[in-house]
Formats: C-alpha cells, structure tokens, sequence
C-alpha cells in the first residue's frame, strides 16, 4: 500500500471508530497553513467524493497579529487548487492583551478557538476539525502527567460543554512522519507554520520523551493504545488496587 | 530537615496513605544488597523502635547461581551491625532453565519471587518488603504504555490472589536520587547489586526519558501525584469522553 494511501486508511480508521464524522455533518476546518492541517484538508477534500458518510466542508485560518512564519500566499492558493477556497480571518490576539500580560500559548489558542467558534456558527458548521496528529496527543499525555499531574490528553472527538459544536481530530492515529513524507511528496512540507513566541514550551521535552521511547516504529501505536486501555488492578488508588 | 529525616518522612507517608503496615504485621524485607534495598532495611529497623503501628521484621537475600556484581560480605556484615540478621537462600535461577532458554529478567524475578513467597511462608510473614522507589514506579509506568500497551505500573501495595501475603514497596514516594544521597552520606552507596544480563533492558530508555521530562526537581513527584490522577473527561475511551 503507498504510503498515501496508509495514511487515508489511517484517517478513515479514526472517523470510524471515534463517529468524528456523521451524515449531514458540516465540518469546519481550521487551517493553519502548516503540514498538518494541509495534510487533513487535503484527505478531508478528497474523501467528500465516494466517502460512504455524506458531510460538507468549509474551511477558516485564522491570522494572527504577528508573523507565524508562514505564507499564506503559497497555502491560500493550494486550498484554491483543491477547489476549498479558505476564508481568512484576522485576529488581533496580540492586541487584546491587557496592558502588562505577556503573550502566552494558553491566550492565543484560547482567542482562536473563540473565533473558530464563531465562525463555525456563522457557516453552520456543527463540527471543528483540527489537524493534531498522534504525537501531537502523545506529547499532550506526558505533558500533562509531568507538568499537570493527571492523567489527560487531547481527544480524537470532544463536544464543547457551552456551545453545540464538536471538535474531531481526524489525524489522530496518524503519526508526525507519515506528515511529513506525505507533505515532502506533495510538495507542500516547506510551507511552514511556527510562532516565535514557543521558545520555552513543555513540549519540547515530552517530543524528546517520545523520540527516545520509541526504540522501534512500533512504540508510537502501542503508547496510542495505552491512553485508552488502562489496567485497573495495576493502577495506583483505583478501586481493583485498594483491595486487602 | 535532614535529608535522612525527608527520606523518612517520605516512607512513613507512604505506610500510612497506601495502609503498608499495620498492627501486628510480620514482614519479610527482600535484600537484594543493594542501595535500595539497604536504604529501606535501615528506616524498617529503625522504624521499629517507637512506631505508632506495632510490627515485627525478617530479612532475606535470594542469592541466584550468577555473579550478580555485589559483594555478599559487605552487605550481610552491615545487616548484622543493624542488628536485623539476613538469612541468604541460594536459588539456582539458571539452573533452573529448561535447556535452549535463554535467561531473561521475567524467569529470574519469577524465580526470586517464589522463594520469597516460600520464606514468608517458613518465616509465618504476611507482607514482603520490596525496595523500588519512585523512579521504578515511573519507570515500569512509561515501559508498560509503551512497550505493552497498557497504563500499570508496580503498586505501593499488592496483595497476591493467589497467595496470603501482601507486597508492599515504603519507598514509592522516595526519589532514587534521595537514595544515592543517602547511601552515599552511609557509606554504603558503593555496594553495587546490578547483573550482567541487563544489556537490553526497556528500563534504559524509559529511566532516560523521565530525565528529560524532569525539568525540575518536582517533576518526579507531579508524575507520580498523575499516576492516580486521570481526569475522565480528557480520557480517549472512557464514558465520559464517549458522550456526544
């Protein structure tokens, strides 16, 4: 199987088995212009056509106040060939800062996920697909066991508590290097999308974590399934382990 | 306080919060010979005199037919100083083989943990001492997700099904890093207790990424505090997370 392919199968397995996508469903995808939310919008595209589940697309980036280190020139106009015109929208995430605060992680994803919900109302849009891939949601594991000090993880599928939209992430049982071959064949991998402002982030060493774990190509899907097979008996504090 | 009295402090929370002894309890503390397992041999026997919870305490090392790098003498002399005299059980792990095995960690501390069950039983113990520590605990967790598929670790206390005796490890809240303090301040950090079979061991590169998880000096601990903390909600599979 090419390794394109692997990685549509990939994405199916995920929509499947998580119900991400649902007959009717209007799907809003967020891109950032980076290899991964071109990748899923690549797939996403390509599946409408002969996909057994009918939904509908729509496609939003978000723009920030500052340089991210990406051309939108160059994405804007591959989502165009792709015939998924993305409107662009501008956030003044920087700006809204209140006088004295320090832009953060936490304050411009929070800011955009509020325009992403926003604009997910304004097309009737009922889902909000995301393009975090499998390491995206290991790292978010270990980051939050070292850092947080619980057991969590960002979700294939999560309903928001307040608003009627629900968040999927399509990519979740694809791996960061299935990314990037299929970007560097499609010839998009140096369209990239950083911020300047990561220079300190705890993901730098969950990645690392990762990396050093996985002794074969194998660890990355078996550390997958562990965040949902938990084994009570052998579990500090559970029920099962407190037993006399 | 002390870094001896930490440590201490440490293995009482540990007793306490996790029920590791109670009244009346007979104990049979596994040495190894080691820096861990002395290290809890010192605090047990102190422990003993003055505290709250009543319990009576008895020693053995499980000695396998291969150089395991320690130096008998040494270790056996300190434990009579102690005043807690350790029995020594020759048992011939690689003997023992069915011939065309090859010797691996599972056979050896399978081997090792029979006869210690058989000494709690000849001894009339109910719980059996084993000297990991926090790090074997975060360790064995990270191994399991990503070598097995499955969130478990070794417990702070766990009663065998199959057997009346329950195995308890005091030092779960201790950091190996206090430990080598301490061996070191006693003297005894010298005392190597390691075995010429563990070239591939999966704890390397799992010790190796809790390292660089550990960007601080509560890392450790945050990690552990996770273990028993999973927040259902951000969960992939659980109920909550299922909802739609």
């Amino acid at each position: 199987m090419s390794s394109k392919n692997k990685l549509s199968r990939k994405i199916d397995k995920a929509i499947l088995q998580f119900s991400l996508i649902e007959p009717g469903d209007r799907v809003l995808l967020a891109v950032s212009g980076g290899k991964d939310s071109l990748t899923l919008a690549y797939h996403l595209i390509h599946k409408q056509k002969g996909f057994p589940i009918p939904f509908e697309l729509e496609a939003v980036h978000i723009k920030p106040d500052f340089p991210n280190g990406g051309d939108n020139k160059s994405f804007l106009g591959l989502m165009e060939e792709w015939d998924l015109p993305c409107r662009v929208i501008e956030v003044p995430v920087l700006e809204r800062l209140k006088p004295g605060r320090k832009m953060n992680c936490y304050w411009c994803s929070t800011q955009r996920r509020m325009e992403l919900i926003r604009q997910a109302e304004e097309l009737k849009c009922n889902k909000i697909a995301l393009g975090h891939h499998m390491d995206d949601i290991l790292e978010t594991f270990l980051m939050n066991m070292a850092y947080k000090g619980e057991m969590s993880t960002m979700l294939p599928k999560l309903k928001y508590d307040n608003y009627p939209y629900t968040v999927i992430r399509p990519l979740a049982y694809v791996q960061e290097s299935e990314i990037i071959s299929f970007a560097d064949a499609m010839g998009f991998a140096k369209i990239a999308c950083t911020c300047n402002f990561d220079t300190t982030s705890k993901r730098h060493p969950a990645r690392e974590a990762i990396d050093i774990l996985a002794i074969d190509s194998s660890v990355r899907d078996t550390m997958f399934r562990a965040l949902s097979n938990p084994n009570p008996r052998y579990m500090i504090g559970t029920a099962e382990s407190r037993e006399d």
